[in-house]
Parts: C-alpha cells; structure tokens; sequence
C-alpha cells in the first residue's frame, strides 16, 4: 500500500492560516471560534452557578485541542464512547477521560488497561461503563492486580432503551461484582436518555425526565441500601441538561453538541432554564451549477451528516434539498427569493455536529466573523474514524 | 497542530496480512475479494459482449489500487466527482480520470490544468463536465494555450434534476463555445439519471430510461446539425446500465455500485439482461450489549451511511435499528429467532457503498470467505475525505 503524501490531502477543505475567509476552499468545515468561545463560556458559567461538574463530550468535536480548551475552561475531563478516541485524545494531551460506554472485546480491553495505566502515571484518570457481569470481570482480568486503576460506572437504561441495566437489582449485582475487584472502583452511574435531547417541547423533555430521574433514584436507593453508595451520577447531553443540573442527583453534565448547536438542537423550544447557544460550525459552499429551478452547491452528504436532518442555509431565503453525495439543491422558499448566482458562496448549518465533524480532517477555526473573519487556527479532528 | 503519529489510527478497522477474519478488530470494513472479482469479471465480460466501454466510477471505492485493478481488467478508466478525487487518484498511479462534473472555482480550475498537463505527460488523459458558458470559458483561461489538452463533455440534465443542461440549443450553445477553445477538445456528453438507478422494478426503469434516451437523441440529432457530432455519450448506473448499453448510443457505461454492491441496490428488481452481482462489501461488528429485548452491536452510522438506508444483518433473523453514531440495536424479526449473545460477531450489508466507504481509512480485503477467510490485503480508501 502506498500512503498518498501528505499534501495529498491538502486541498480538502484547507486554508492557511491568517488567510481570509473567502480564501477557503470549498466545501469545508468551518468553526466560528467566537461562537464557540461564548457558548463554552455560557455553559461553564451555567455549571458552576449550578454546583455541578462538567465533562463534556468529546465525541461532537474529536479534537484533542478542544478538549483542552474545554478543560482549561474549567470541565474536569471529556466522554468519549470508543477505545480508540480515548488513545487518541491521550496521545493529544487528554488526561481525564471516560469511556461513556461499554468495551467487550478482550484484545480492546488490554488497551484500556494501558490506557488507564498511562494516564495515572500522568496523574490523569481513566473511566468506563458497564453494565453487564461478564464485562465487569473481563475488564478486572484485563486491569490486573493493582488498586483502583480506573473509574467504573454501572450505566443505566434510563428510557432511551440502547444499553444499560433495566433494575436496580441488577445495578446492585454489577456495583457488587466491581467492589469485588479491588483494580477497580466503583464510581458511580452512568445514566443518559439520548432520544430525551431531540424532543422538541420543553414539556414533553420534562417529562420524558421526569421517568429518567425516577430510575436514577430507585437505583440510588438500592446500591445506599446494598452499602454501595453512588459517588458520581453522570450524564445529560444539550437538550435535557438544565433537568440533570437541577435533579440534586446528578453531579456530572455531559452535553457536547453545545459547543457547536447544529440544526437539530435549534429546532428544541428553548428552555429558559438552560443558558442559549450560537451556531459556530457551519459548511462553507459553493454555487456550481445554476438553472431556472434550482441551484446546485458543491456539498452532498459526504461533506455534512444527514441522519437528523438536512442543512439549513444561513440568511437566506433558500431550502437546502439532498442532491447525494457531492451536491445540495438549493430552491428559493418565497416566491420573490432569488437563487444565487454560479459561484455564489454560502454557508450552511449542519443538521447533527457530531458525524457532520468525522467526515473532516480539520475544522477550519475562523475568527471575526463568516462574513470578513480571518482563519485562526486549524483544529485537527484527531479522532476521526475512530471507531474501534 | 500535532499530528498523531501514524499508528495513533492502526487501531480502527486494523489486521494484519495473513491474519484470520477473526482477528479483524470492530467495526471494520471488509470486502470479499472473491466476490468482488467475480462482480469484477462479469462486468467486464457485459460491456464486451456489448461493445461499449467500461469506465467505472471511483467515487464508489475511493482507492487507487481498485482503480488500477478495474483498469488491468478492461476498463478504459474511472470517473471521480471532485478535484481532489482526481488528484488523489491519480498520484495512485491513474492515468485515465473524467471528473463527471462541473468545477468553477478558478483556484480549482488552476488544478485540473496542472493535472490534466500530468497525465497528458504520463500518456494518459482527464476529461472533465461542464454545463454553462461561464464554466467553459473559466476552463479555458485556466487551460492555457495548449492544443486539445483536456477532453470536455456537456452534461445534459436527462431527468435528474441536478446539474447539466435541459435544452438542444443549450448543448450546441456549450459544444460551440468549446470548439472555440483550441486548447479543449469537445469530447461528447455526460448524461446520467442517479435517481433512476433506484427505481425499484424493471418497468419502472424501462420507462425512465426512454426519457433518457429521447433527451440524449434529441441532443446528438442537433450537435450533428451543428456540425459537431458527439463522439461519446457516456454515463449509467448500477440499476440501469443494461438499457444504457443496448441504447445503441451510449458508448461508455459509469456504473461504479456493481463492485461491492449494497444493500440498496439489492432491492432492485433484477433486470435479466443484466449479470447478477454479489454484495462484497461488509461492517464487521459485535454485539457488545444484551437485554431480554434486544441486542446492540458495535456499529452506528459512524461505520456505514444511512442516506439510502439501514444495513441488513448477513443470514440472520435480525433486524438492524438506528441507535446513533456508534451502536446498532438488533431486534429479532421472527418470534422463534434468538437474539445473538453478548461477544458475537455479526456483518452488515451497508445501504450505500460510496458514504460508507468515505468513513473508512482502509478496506481489509479477505480472501477465503467471512467465516474462515484470511486477510490478504489492506486497501487503502486514498480519496477518503477528498470533497474540494
């Protein structure tokens, strides 16, 4: 196999830095590092009003950078959900990281456990969730013999029905076999309801909470009355995470998607408990083809995540309509609307940040605005394709 | 920036050569090198029998090395989408590329001139599309003063409703304007119905591609009046190229699906007058979470696109369910089937190759079959990524 050099993929989406922004090459995924710098600001400020942590998740970034900047804002460390993202991030300075999700595999959990060796010899942590008995004791087998080597959460299916126990039975049997291992501690519960984030009311998310909080508590009281207290609840994501703030259970907030807001989350009612945020990553486009119909930009869904929902075009007066992998099809909303013209730049808001991000190689930091910014930095997103 | 080292990313997706299947860390890419040969070879067997040529599309492996294998086969070359694609490929070692679409960005036209000098040097040749006058005459200025240095093919809108030009006039507007251009050689029509490649009965396609047919005629009948015949009509898909093939009018088929074909595409009605083709592409994963209810693997649309929709699940009762960027929720679709058990390994067959692909560094290529095969070769995805 022959590796292309590395300028062979220069061109995609690359800019130099102090370049303007109209020097960008299109399509290519744009971060407003004044956006992102108030929307980290905001939720910093909402957690310690709130007294609770902060540990975003750096799943919506993959950037070993951002999750610095994030740290050095005041969160304690960053989520992951894979092996992999976690060696990278490491690699890129990362200290404190938890695997928000459960790893099977053997061979993948000998590299957790010299993962969380590395990072405590660093004096950084490593956490990770289970939620099964047969991954409670492969992962005691892989850690070895030493004392409380990494963090463990025991996590709960608190509605979203993916992974997670069911019962606080069976929280107390998983939180028992942990104390079991002395190479493991037993940190606490892990508890996120993904599908609670995108439901648009304010209401139907209280709600929808209001079940999540029921199960976080049964299961609280069953490990206090086990003798295996919960240190840590953690959890919530963007939509629901002024619930978790405000539950007097949780400890932990892991919203990620805040730092960038795609679509998706814009379309929430906004809840005037949460502090609100700014688009700051957007796909910078360019008009390649014009008819009396229509117009086409050069970004499909290989440059932007289609899964919940398509773009919306910034300012203007233009649907965005799924023209496949490499175009978009722009159609005028209101009658007197003008299509743009052929090379016509324009700049669209992603409808999920979090897959939207992995189909680049950098995030291409912009400062001063879309309209006259200059390009400031070029984040790399380390964990892209990370998926081991 | 710091660029993780080489082997920060050996993790995802990696085995070694000579390795078992079984090795192979999840989720991974996998193609059935067997299969896709013999999809290979009874393709290139097709476009003889029926004397047109075979220039199969790239953007569908992405891979200079499947590319140079298509090509050692029969093909005359690939088409790509993108400029990038281009170049990628062709710094792979391929020297005969069509960007089938339109570029207009000067700074990129600047590049297809560089490229198109490159391979002309090397013996070989890039065509490109084009479907305004503002675009030809961009071309032109970026192409110098050189003599037929580019071959340039008018896309016709042939029902799609994307790019390329609706009318006789606009053809023979476009041809003319390139005759202009001593330094580009006008090369015929690209005229390609994506949308058609996926109606689901053979009537259907039938049916949409006489429409097709009438516009490409329609379009030739008046460039002959014009004095500019069309030497080449060139397009077709997976779904559709038989009729292309037997049109009398195409002389080039663009399929690129057929190689791994998906799962899409498998709900086509089979055309007879096609060859059948094998699915050769697939996302090895494991179940890493089990309840009464469900099992979830380790595979979300991190690891395969979703535009044309879920992978099924290769021979078994399973039903695959969107459960986010990393995890797939497999549920049962008979009442008698049983749900796999926490550590087994399953494969998917994607909805879409192309995307799916795109979230790949690397294709492991197997030969021997899933079950017992042997990791014989680790392709690399060179135009992963390329999107300017």
């Amino acid at each position: 196999l022959t590796k292309p050099p590395p300028d062979a993929r220069a061109p995609s989406g690359s800019a130099l830095i102090g370049q303007g922004v109209g020097a960008i090459d299109t399509p290519a995924l744009v971060v407003d590092l004044d956006a992102m710098e108030r929307n980290l600001a905001r939720m910093v400020a909402f957690a310690r009003a709130q007294g609770v942590r902060l540990r975003p998740h750096a799943k919506m970034h993959k950037s070993a950078a951002l999750a610095r900047l994030q740290m050095q804002a005041g969160a304690v460390g960053v989520c992951v959900q894979k092996t992999s993202e976690a060696e990278v991030l490491a690699m890129g300075g990362v200290d404190n990281i938890f695997i928000s999700n459960e790893v099977i595999a053997p061979h993948k959990l000998q590299r957790v456990a010299k993962l969380a060796a590395a990072l405590h010899s660093r004096g950084g942590r490593l956490a990770i969730a289970v939620d099964s008995l047969a991954g409670v004791q492969s992962l005691a087998q892989a850690m070895g013999m030493g004392q409380e080597l990494i963090d463990v959460f025991v996590e709960l299916d608190v509605g979203h029905g993916r992974c997670g126990v069911t019962t606080p039975e069976a929280t107390v049997a998983l939180a028992r076999e942990i104390a079991r291992h002395p190479q493991l501690r037993f940190a606490g519960l892990q508890a996120y309801h993904g599908r609670a984030q995108h439901l648009r009311s304010v209401q139907e998310r209280r709600e929808a909470f209001a079940l999540v909080l029921a199960r976080v508590q049964a299961a609280c009281a069953a490990l206090q009355a086990a003798g295996l207290p919960a240190v840590l609840v953690t959890g919530a994501g963007t939509g629901t995470f002024a619930l978790e703030a405000a539950s007097g259970v949780y400890g932990e907030l892991q919203a990620g998607s805040f730092l960038f807001m795609d679509a998706d989350y814009a379309r929430n009612e906004a809840d005037p408990a949460q502090p609100s945020f700014e688009h700051a990553l957007f796909v910078k486009t360019q008009v390649m083809s014009v008819c009396a119909t229509h117009a086409v930009c050069d970004a499909g869904h290989k440059s932007h995540a289609i899964d919940s929902g398509l773009p919306l075009v910034l300012g203007a007066a233009l649907e965005y309509g799924n023209g496949g992998d490499e175009h978009g099809l722009l159609r005028a909303t209101r009658p007197d609307a003008r299509l743009p013209a052929l090379g016509d730049v324009l700049w669209l808001i992603p409808g999920h940040c979090d897959p939207t991000v992995n189909l680049h190689d950098v995030l291409i930091g912009v400062r001063g605005g879309l309209e006259h910014g200059v390009v400031e930095q070029l984040i790399r997103v380390d964990a892209r394709g990370a998926l081991t």
